[in-house]
């Protein structure tokens, strides 16, 4: 039976469906009864649940957030849909068909990952390869790399989308760096390799993309400086040198590759690399968002929707 | 003899040499004598130029502007410096070492013209194609195109440096659009290389860099946009037919190819090709300009000075 | 029977009424039966159209857009109202009543365009006469002059309005322009005469106000630019002489009259005519923009409600 | 003798002539001598001077500020222009050409007030007629009104300014609200005629143009607000009614006369007087800028100089 | 009984609750009848109330605002809940629950107001201890600023709100004061002490908090600048000198304590004890936003909603 | 003899004193001579010296930078002040008087190092109190904080200017915080502590106040969050537990502490002690800035010269 999505469901249906809970709180009534009021969730949004008349003990069974069984109906209360829960049980997260749940890239994670490995193979810097090679042989770190979304919204949202931004940011730095001869290019691809790899640790996307607290305060930017300096402080304590400059330009890169302080970048781009990689990644983001956009919507129309971060509808007809 | 560059003057020295005169106004002092009121430059720079005693025959004389052999004493007067000028002859510009007055590219002009127009000759929609035709086939136009600067003064400031600019763009445009399968090809090829055209009429760079009445009155981007439209009128007067959609979606990207309102685009991009267009001028100009800031300062510092239009000093030193 | 306009149908009435259709699409459900998805509008909204059950046959009847008789009902979808369509019939738009579909202006028209062409006929100079009297023996172009809305929402978003809008800042001018003896008279008024002309193209006002797909992406600046140096093209072709200092002139004042880059002048101001043209535009749209919202809302209140451009409410009452 | 103007003297003159001493400080040197730190000025500027050798008599002697006559010497210090003062003797300012020190308007201030005064007249509601009763027969305000600048720099910086410019937007307003019959004309008449009334107490113009310490401290804005209020008090304690509300909606016109926070208006415009009176103030304070740049410079180029607030050059040349 | 708050009404519930009536209008439907259009609130938000079959004699029966016992029942109209009011009975604000309708400090008005004398009272220069004490021997005026709201909504939103917020800023005062010695501490506290001042007059709090419409014209910057010179102009009229320098200084620190131009200040800080009082208002308000904001959701979650004004989340959870 | 400051030296005059050298560079003349260029500094700014008739041996016998003894002769060389060297011999920095050099504070060093000590002394948050300790006991790390300037320019720029920011901040947090005890002290009081070590990194001043390269590249805000991390790494090694949630609202605070994006934080404050912590930061500067630019000028004017950061000038009468 296919899933009901969330943005599918009409007041007054019966719901008998899997979803996602959040935030499950146990309340009690004015008149001391208990209820449970929490969010349920998929892919394409979220309500809120309620389910009068329970139990401590349905409370404590629910996961905290995790799969459910739902039986119930939906209604209107002061113009917004929730949903009566009548009975709600733990799923096997191994029954669910996760792609209800996150979207996930279209292209191939095992092809674009070794794509990556070679791209960034090529970089001849001594400390930077070193400080590559840590990266790459971080098996954990690669296996969140390869599942992280590249954002919650805007660009690449889905799972495996920061490994698709990044690997075609490096097909693209490898396609013009031939033309830009003075740029330093073991900088720009060490850059756009780990520009992002802070999003591994300020999203969470094992069941739903969100923030992290962690990623909320200390952002992705500040925590790829922190990961970097975390691998060259246990390669240095294993006795590879890794020449401070290098990691301060590499560095430089990371804190400036928003362009803009009110994109959140500390710190203005200050060289030809810093430049690049900023250029790389907005040029990739916006095509992604663009793309998105106007393959998006389902409409004949030639123009889509106003796209708030873009302060423009988008021109969707072709020219022949 | 080595021409003396205005920047290299200082005051007391004796001048005898070719320069450019700018804007002479014949004037008489409160006592009644006339004397000529002028500007003397190169490409390094200008000072106010006094003739005392002038005739009205001298004034007549002038090129207004042009190549005058100056000689005469440099005077501090109100702490600036100035040229006293005694005598004043008009040069034939045939006879001036026109690197002095104006900086060249340092590319091959024919080289990156027929690269030009072989990358411009892939274009296939029939109505782009006629359109580019009659760019290319415009003798006067594209002798501009291979002279004219690509700015007064951020980047490109020299003979050719439209050219160049263009002729590297279409190649970043070139190795990046295979990336970007679902991006009109056509559409960023012909926007690249006229995204400036209107560059040729907006400054005047025969002397001197300058902005024309014109230019600075209607300013390139709407020239661009006229000289599309009048070569369409042209063909369809023909018997070309040239599709109106495919003259709209290609004049979007002219208007919006600075990205932002606060650039001195009236409209932002709408389209993904516009924002490519938008993203390789970007990327190229500031590449240059990063270059020229660094390798332009005669220091060994690590750090340029600091660069206004980009808000930070540049970092010089290379990784090892 | 009077007009049910869109804003006051309420959830589950009968629908027995003419609307304009927009957009239909033929789809099929997940059960493979036929469906129309449409807009029905008229001058104070739209609402989402359902017909089920639907033919190829009625889709192929529809205009698209243009008006309809619709019979249905409305019922809440998802907390939106919606139509149920269950018959939809083409209109022959002569049995319209076009103000129920389009908002017209108050003025008398013919009396307006008489008093523009009196006051555009007193400007002297040789070049801007001929230009003026190619604009106003264009018989079409006339038309859409006297029809066209002056935009869009803002103020002056009526048939008739750019008459309107252009008639008053005429009269402006002339009332100004002898306090000013040292700007040009002739400019000011050709600039105001044209500053809008291009929205005759920009924007679509047969059957409901939108934006044309050229006009969204060229906008009515470069449009109005365009149709300039087309008009003086014309005349030279007959042998008329226009000063081309002269087009340029009243270009820029087209190019600059938004006064601000953020605004979509991809020039700023720099002749006293181009302010003069500037500030009479926005001081017209703003006296409007205002009498429009302390007239428009049905409240006895003080106060209107927060205008979100003027970023205040505004204060209603008059003193004594 | 004409007056040396203070930006006509070169290093290594003699100086002999009648300047403005402005802060004049008696002070010891290292070695123990007295000597006079001070400015010398005129409408053309300021120079330091310094007497050496000096004594307290002489210091006492001094106007502060005042005119004095100056015998001395101009000489480079430090590359900077100074006066070493040999003598410096007070003046009495009847032996003074004023114009020397202040530029003044070029209209017919006794014309001008006496049309302010008729214009003003038409005013009907009570209680503005009887709060402009108030001001225009305050004998030592109106003397103030009709001397006051406009401005320190930006336009109508001299003095009877601040009347020439009240004066024709006073005009201006009456030849454009007969164009908007909901506008209150006795409003705008009144907000017009004090917008700036603050100025003669915010500016100090009596041997040059400065800010008075009060007037930097809480500006011409807020000083208009006041006096309005302290006019209306005395009015009221002389038993003479005056509407709350009438004087409300007159302190919000002059509170956001600015039409903008970030220039200074504390109050953006809710109603149609106030944006009425922001459009004209704004309008002839730039038509009075663009026009003294234009005529100010002596060039015949066809560009002003860069104009830092426009953020433009200006184009002088006149269409024919 | 419990008051039924405006947030919990649902659709199709039966009312008879008391509620405050805003702007009633008697107005008559197409069909002749005549019914009552009003707004019903209380603390917590406010909905429309529609009297079908009205009449004249219960229309004028309505206080404008006032306190209104209700019955009739809650409906969906247009997606938006209202209510159909069957009957409706002023009743006398003494029988009120006042903190129904507004929300009310929870700290000691008789205490913090003896402690703002105490510290006030430590005041030493002679102009501003006359002065302080015009204010404090007001008894209407100081009423109201026992009672007056700090703000609409951003920051102590409550009765008392602008006397805890004052009291709080000058214990802040108080205590860093000492390790600033240079600054004048006796024009921070009276300038803590008036800053909002004019908050009484611009405010209405008697029933529910909205503006004044002479509050919204002029604003309580304004407002307490006027009070100032309002109680000096008092005083010197009974023989009381006041320096006019102090007035200054202290109608600076009120102008400019809004920190910046488009926070509606019309003078930016220009002395250390202006920076200071802005930097105290600044911190003690931001403190009581952020803590309403962790404190005023129901929720478990470590994070907040979106606060739009600080345009971040805030992170509830403390540390361990 | 007193040091001849760089600010006070004038054309034409033998030089004989101890200067700074920074960045000597060797070139040869176009005739082949060689010369050595350098910049010659104390605190008072910086002048260019040009060495004529120079050696290699010379050459290499300077510091780069170091302290020199310089004899020659200064001189106008095109409108810039120059010293034209005799002989330059080396000096050891023991003989310098340091304060020629560098400014320092005023306050005592030992005693407000004491007081910081005591204040950090009193965080009882176990996490916290370890990592202070850590932080405390790192000699040479406090020995830098004891040294280091606040800042370049703006405020405390002098040795020991960063402890008297901090110790001022604390002073300042300590004071207030009994007044909001909602807000975690600990971590107020930890943040302020080190909210800007990382300047001890990010600046170079054991000479003259420059930015360091890595410095530059990385700013103090992201090196403090790398200093707070090796700090907690090192404890966890050492088996201390660091919680690390309050790792991150401690980092938060760091990174947040300018306020706002365009100043640099790549965060903005999302807890009540990150904005606490930023409004500290804010008014212990300004005051600071404020004092210096009042106390900084001599001159018995009532205003300063116009501080180009405060967009004002600043008020200097004290009332009486």
């Amino acid at each position: 039976m296919a899933h009901k999505f969330i943005t599918e469901i009409e007041p007054a249906e019966t719901i008998n469906d899997i979803y996602l809970v959040r935030d499950p709180i146990l309340r009690s009534t004015t008149k001391g009864d208990l209820y449970i009021a929490m969010f349920l969730c998929d892919r394409t949004g979220q309500l809120n649940g309620r389910m009068w008349q329970a139990s401590e003990m349905v409370y404590k069974s629910l996961p905290k957030p995790g799969f459910v069984h739902v039986k119930g109906r939906s209604e209107l209360y002061q113009n917004n849909l929730q949903i009566v829960v009548n009975t709600i049980t733990p799923i096997d997260p191994s029954k669910v068909t996760v792609e209800d749940f996150l979207p996930r890239t279209t292209g191939d994670v095992a092809q674009m990952f070794a794509e990556v490995k070679q791209i960034v193979g090529e970089i001849g810097n001594a400390s930077l390869k070193a400080l590559m090679g840590a990266f790459l042989s971080d098996k954990e770190m690669m296996d969140n790399f390869c599942s992280a979304p590249g954002g919650m919204k805007l660009h690449h949202g889905c799972i495996g989308g920061l490994l698709e931004h990044t690997h075609n940011m490096l097909r693209v730095a490898r396609a013009i760096l031939p033309l830009y001869p003075h740029v330093q290019g073991d900088l720009v691809l060490a850059g756009v390799f780990l520009h992002d790899m802070g999003k591994t640790e300020e999203l969470s996307y094992d069941m739903a993309f969100s923030y992290t607290d962690s990623g909320q305060l200390i952002g992705h930017i500040n925590k790829t400086l922190l990961m970097i300096h975390r691998k060259a402080d246990a390669l240095r304590a294993e006795g590879v040198e890794i020449n401070p400059e290098v990691l301060d330009a590499l560095g430089h890169i990371i804190l400036a590759h928003h362009g803009q302080y009110e994109f959140g970048s500390p710190k203005l781009p200050a060289t030809a690399e810093a430049f690049m990689v900023y250029y790389i990644d907005d040029l990739d983001a916006k095509m992604n968002q663009v793309n998105a956009a106007i393959e998006g919507e389902v409409s004949d129309a030639n123009w889509t929707a106003f796209q708030g971060p873009l302060q423009t509808r988008l021109y969707r007809k072709r020219i022949e």
